[in-house]
């Protein structure tokens, strides 16, 4: 999943060389006085067309497409590839969680396991693949994603006693809130947070040990207390897979923490910034690549188009750098900065549904939870 | 490899919630008036006791014991462990590369690869942890780290040939420049370097093919185009293992970019945030720990001390909730913070010194690659 674009706009938009930046850069040797000069006044000014946030990517897809002078392009590499190779892993994660839970909710809570602010953009990746919320309230005041958050199991043990710290809770939020049941004996809590809360009870959240036979029996009780409508959030180390295996029990909401924001297994994309092109002093525009063993890169700016079969599903990732666009090809490079200008912002609900869109159109078998093959295969025309 | 600390207190010292964040808590009912008027006024007063940056850790190791209300400790809890969860991982990956390498020089280059502000904490990390030197230049600037590049690929594409390349670097940067010569054909560009640079080029780098054996070829080519002294430098997703594979090879640096800001395959550390001690209205302080099922905390304020057998290596790391000092014991947890007040700031230096002199009175066998099992034991009085 293609994620991160929106963030790389933002950057763009800020990208210069400060005071205080360049007088490192001459303190320490680092650049000379005509360069510093270029950085003093540096604005990018040239093209970028790229993939759509939320729009789906698969092997040597060209995400963004970066046109202009070498120096002003080449200063923009690392913000670029960190950004995307960042919030491209999170968000396929996210997605694959996202697949797996179905119609369920899912939390974001991983902000604790990753680096302070990589834990904003994960939130924000996670969102826009299909997470309900997060529990990152940065998240919420930069980006806008709904927060959520649920009781810790230091506040219970700060209470004389489980019930006091029920009561607590149910005081200041309501019984709608969401109970942490699992500090001391599960079956003992959700009775005393039934007593206290009533059947207007929430939900309760379960952190530990086996999840599906926890959910199932704390289901029977609730029903049998006759908390009907009190929903049951399961956390405790969750990824695609664990998520896949909970479909069949009574869960009602999941909150995904570590393998989110480690990219379950994946914490970084392979995405590269490669020189493909140059212009020659005839003013043309020649195809360059290495020759690197086991490494080359592949020559020329490139186009991309989707193709779908006649079911409407995606069929095959069209790589061109020459030709006409394919008939019913969707191009997938969209205009997103032209001469400096950024002009492909967009709302996180606009990527939001684009991801779930391209999801749906692509074939069943690749939502299959494997590892290591691409759910379509790409072509080089 | 306990790192982080220092960012730690850099961001206490700033951690306050400003209009802006609190209009957002309010409009969106995250929390109520009292809460904010708490959070407008928020400042931890207490005392933090911790681990110094650049000692190590071991299973259980009470790394930060944070003493202080529970309303002004519990804030801090997603701060502390997002930064000590990803300095600590980087941290501890950059040691066993630094181990694996020897006195051989690292320099980091994994900024592209990681979100662009962990990249900046990661490069910290990994000098703390040995590296010699950084390819982000923001780590320079707010850290002191010393920075170091290579030339990309990129910039040999851009002329006409590599020949042009070099001499354009060359006259930059002089003959002292490290040059890559991989971008097409390792020999010809490595007879192309020599010619222009002489025998005093400084460098050559490879980042692809066999790194053993192109180090072998291109050592023996320079030797006998008298280059003796210059040196080669190697990248090419090295991680712990592969630097240690290439022991034997003539190679000069490494410079590490993928597996060091992922944590190679531990992008995150296990630590956790518990209430483990409350003091009770008779004014003592009770031990709490909570009971879930296969997470189990452990009550008690704790203190630390390392043991260390008759030649000086660390035996035993022991955690007790009370009891005097162990005769012989150095105490590990030291005072970081107290009264709300920073006073266990240090330079990066004295963490960097200190972590090869712990590393060095570790018993020899704890610095095999394996995973999984602690260097020594932990044991709990």
């Amino acid at each position: 999943m293609v994620a991160g674009i929106g963030r790389v706009l933002d950057e763009l938009e800020h990208f210069r060389f400060g005071a205080e930046e360049l007088a490192f850069l001459r303190e320490n040797g680092v650049a000379d006085e005509p360069t510093l000069e270029f950085l003093a006044d540096y604005r990018f000014s040239g093209t970028i067309h790229g993939y759509l946030e939320g729009d789906l990517y698969f092997p040597a897809s060209p995400i963004l497409v970066v046109e202009g002078t070498f120096a002003e392009a080449v200063l923009l590499e690392t913000m670029i590839l960190s950004i995307l190779n960042h919030d491209c892993a999170i968000a396929s994660a996210a997605s694959r969680m996202s697949n797996a839970a179905g119609k369920r909710p899912l939390i974001e809570m991983g902000s604790r396991r990753t680096h302070e602010r990589a834990a904003v953009a994960a939130a924000r990746a996670a969102y826009l693949a299909g997470f309900t919320s997060t529990s990152n309230l940065m998240a919420g005041h930069a980006y806008g994603v709904p927060t959520a958050g649920t009781a810790a199991h230091a506040f219970t043990l700060l209470h004389d006693s489980e019930k006091a710290a029920f009561e607590a809770q149910i005081a200041s939020l309501g019984p709608g809130t969401t109970l942490l049941v699992d500090t001391y004996d599960v079956p003992g809590a959700v009775r005393t947070a039934v007593e206290l809360a009533g059947t207007e009870l929430g939900a309760v959240r379960i952190d530990s040990g086996d999840l599906a036979a926890a959910a199932q029996a704390v289901r029977e009780q609730l029903d049998a207390l006759g908390a009907f409508k009190t929903r049951i959030l399961v956390t405790s180390d969750l990824d695609e897979y664990a998520i896949a295996a909970l479909a069949a029990a009574p869960v009602d909401a999941y909150g995904v923490g570590t393998s989110l924001v480690t990219g379950s297994g994946v914490p970084t994309a392979a995405l590269v910034y490669k020189l493909v092109a140059r212009e020659t002093a005839a003013g043309v525009l020649e195809p360059v690549a290495k020759r690197s063993v086991g490494k080359p890169s592949r020559g020329g700016r490139k186009h991309a188009y989707r193709l779908f079969d006649a079911a409407g599903h995606a069929e095959t990732e069209l790589v061109t750098t020459s030709g006409p666009a394919p008939e019913g090809g969707e191009p997938l490079l969209h205009e997103l900065v032209r001469d400096g200008v950024v002009v492909g912002r967009e709302p996180l609900e606009s990527a939001r549904a684009r991801h779930r869109h391209e999801i749906d159109r692509l074939p069943q078998e690749a939502l299959h939870l494997g590892r290591g093959y691409a759910a379509i295969p790409t072509e080089f025309v």
